[in-house]
């Protein structure tokens, strides 16, 4: 019972840190900054984390966690609704630690943890993706031989990485995060709309008119 | 006659600063490096530029200049050698300037130069790409509907903007670069692939062999 006053303060800065990570980037939020903001002293926040990079790395843990939930999919036969799932579960994540994704190359210089468990990651992604293709194929619903289906995981995984990035350089000062993302499973599905065969392409089709005019 | 050397210090600022921006980085670059480097004193390259923001506008231009050259095809009919030559010829421009492509986010949040300039040049290359695909489909070498057409050069456009970030995350330590630039044409091109007929598409997995083992 002792401990929980303390636990609950960590918990509070991570989150607190992961909001303003996001909204202002992370270089640009300094342990004072994210102290003020909790109305905390820097001393108790010292308490718990002695460096930012200690935060960074609390949040990058979670993030993994979080993440190698929605890539560890049963194997086995797929239906394109399982392939549509898991874009928007995946795009809930990007969007959820989108620091992560802003500051990507960044990241991956100053922080060792983090170049490490990204490229993991990355390969993790490539794979589920590909083994979703496959059982696409198995269930008949897609028309692929394996050098496609690699290519098309690499080309799939690129695009939900850098997909906030590409949306920003288009739109700086723009809003809408919704339709944004929304977009982004949308062009990731338009990868697969090719391979597609009969009904599974007619329910693409149907599933992505919401999108296409955004 | 006079102004001469005047001209090429000029011209060899802006060349050092290139190759010290790709090889470090340009936020851990300083105009003092620079001169450094060049062997000139900090006077010398402050009468030519007066903060590095300038230095970084003047490459900036010149990645413009030599962009829309590339962006700037002909319309009308096309073959998949022009795609792959189109592919070739950006990719070496993203090569020549990865600076830009690396610390994308950053300059356009620092640089308002950069954030209108390179808004620019996503919207040429879309409208570039998607206007090569129209003259695949002309041709009778593609077979895609306006939408998938759009949404292809939008995932084309993509690729080739974060393809050597997506490297670098893979693998932070790696070099092979030409290996890597060749294996971003491949993922580009077999976006267009499902859509390519007969002949086409034998002549694209054709160029595509040397690629797929790399």
């Amino acid at each position: 019972m002792e401990n929980k006053p303390k636990r609950r303060t960590r918990e509070r800065i991570i989150e607190t840190s992961l909001r303003l990570f996001n909204d202002f980037g992370e270089p640009n939020v300094t342990t004072a900054f994210i102290a003020d903001e909790m109305n905390i002293s820097p001393g108790n926040l010292y308490y718990h984390f002695h460096k930012k990079d200690e935060i960074v790395d609390a949040i990058f843990t979670a993030f993994r966690r979080e993440l190698n939930a929605v890539l560890t999919m049963p194997g086995g036969r797929a239906h394109v609704e399982d392939v549509w799932l898991f874009l928007h579960l995946l795009f809930e994540q990007v969007w959820k630690y989108r620091f992560i994704y802003r500051d990507l190359n960044d990241l991956l210089t100053r922080n060792r943890q983090v170049e490490i468990g990204f490229k993991q990651i990355v390969a993790q992604q490539v794979r589920t993706t590909a083994s979703l293709c496959e059982g696409l194929v198995q269930t008949g619903a897609m028309l692929a031989r394996p050098s496609e289906v690699r290519a098309l995981a690499i080309n799939m995984s690129l695009i939900t990485t850098y997909w906030l990035s590409y949306e920003y350089t288009r739109d700086p000062r723009g809003n809408h995060y919704a339709a944004r993302l929304g977009r982004g499973v949308y062009q990731s599905m338009s990868l697969l709309a090719p391979y597609l065969l009969g009904d599974s392409r007619v329910l693409l089709e149907r599933l992505s008119e919401e999108y296409i005019d955004q």
